[in-house]
């Protein structure tokens, strides 16, 4: 099973914010067998968004989408996936019964922007949010998995790790899965670990190198069946 | 003027590294003036590093790509640029000779890959690497500017610094530029935020809205003319 990431959020691109969502989740997709080939960072902005995810959908079987789940004007995430797959939008009931128990809460009114958290692509998944108030969603279409996450880190990882994890479980079976194996070397250069083990690599492994300072790190990897 | 950023490096989708080059180079073209609209992370292969290059190629102005200019097999990014746009692989001398020189003191031979290092797609204006082996290249192509930086972040941030900044400052005069203040809000939610200042928003400006534990941060950017 392949995937690809995509992040959304202006703030990425401006550099306000760290990325720290692409390495957490390649670490967790990695452990369940998943291979990431490709991430892209977009701002927030309709046309862009609908043009990388329909490259994505052309290439990978899971897409992982995070943020512009919440209640402003900028968060378009839930609506392109919509427009893209063409699906219409619903309003999920207990979702806005929850926005609204919330608000009367907090003693104020549900405004349009509030209630836009409550509606979903048609079919989705409703992914409850344990530590905020936009939901995420899971979709199932044409053969493809799309996730949507919200881009907050604690709500990122408390939704993922609570929903998104056993649902991926359950898949990975489907498919080849990849295992990565990394070994740190000191005394050789990358030319010199190359000319030792170079001769691996081919169709089923693949052999990286990153230099760093006074040691080479090597990754191997390869493709087998699913479990 | 409009910018890409690719990044390359298996490890990146592997989740082994965070991503920091994003945020650094976001800030700094940010200050220069340069709007990042997309950011790309792909593994070490040749065939999704052009597919997503002649993607860059068609969107933006400016293309910014990390990675892949070490000695060994995985290191493909000069390679593929030549490729995609079409230009033969020559090599440096001064270049080659520095790398023999390098060796020489080391009393190692230059192999392959290390000869590797010294070669360029034609046109290329080569960025000295003031603290590794590896240099960059900067390369003006009908009429986009493509710009091949070190993944090892202290080699970057050098090369960057020295030979792209002043560069790029004498590039950004001739297409408008966009300016982006950010102000942190408290006692208000983004939906409040939103109903206080978002009649702000409009063709020329844009607004974004972050929430955070206890605040809404505010981001307002516009166009202006070139100075």
């Amino acid at each position: 099973m392949q995937a690809e990431l995509i992040f959304t959020g202006t703030e990425l691109l401006l550099g306000e914010i760290l990325n720290t969502h692409a390495q957490y989740l390649g670490r967790r997709l990695l452990a369940l067998g998943i291979e990431v080939i490709l991430h892209t960072t977009v701002g927030d902005n309709w046309d862009r968004l609908a043009q990388v995810l329909r490259q994505s959908l052309q290439r990978a079987d899971l897409i992982i989408i995070t943020g512009g789940l919440g209640p402003t004007s900028d968060d378009l995430t839930k609506e392109t996936v919509a427009g893209v797959l063409g699906l219409p939008m619903v309003v999920d009931e207990p979702t806005l019964r929850s926005l609204e128990e919330y608000a009367a809460r907090r003693r104020v009114t549900v405004t349009e922007g509030v209630a836009k958290q409550a509606c979903f692509p048609a079919g989705a998944r409703i992914l409850p949010n344990p530590v905020g108030t936009a939901p995420g969603a899971l979709l199932e279409h044409q053969g493809k998995v799309l996730v949507l996450l919200p881009g907050p880190p604690g709500e990122l990882k408390a939704m993922f790790e609570e929903a998104v994890v056993p649902y991926l479980s359950s898949l990975v079976g489907r498919g080849p899965v990849i295992y990565s194996r990394g070994i740190k070397v000191t005394g050789l250069g990358e030319v010199g670990v190359q000319q030792l083990i170079g001769d691996l690599e081919g169709e089923q492994a693949s052999i990286a190198y990153l230099a760093r300072p006074g040691e080479v790190h090597v990754r191997v990897s390869a493709r087998a069946a699913g479990a």
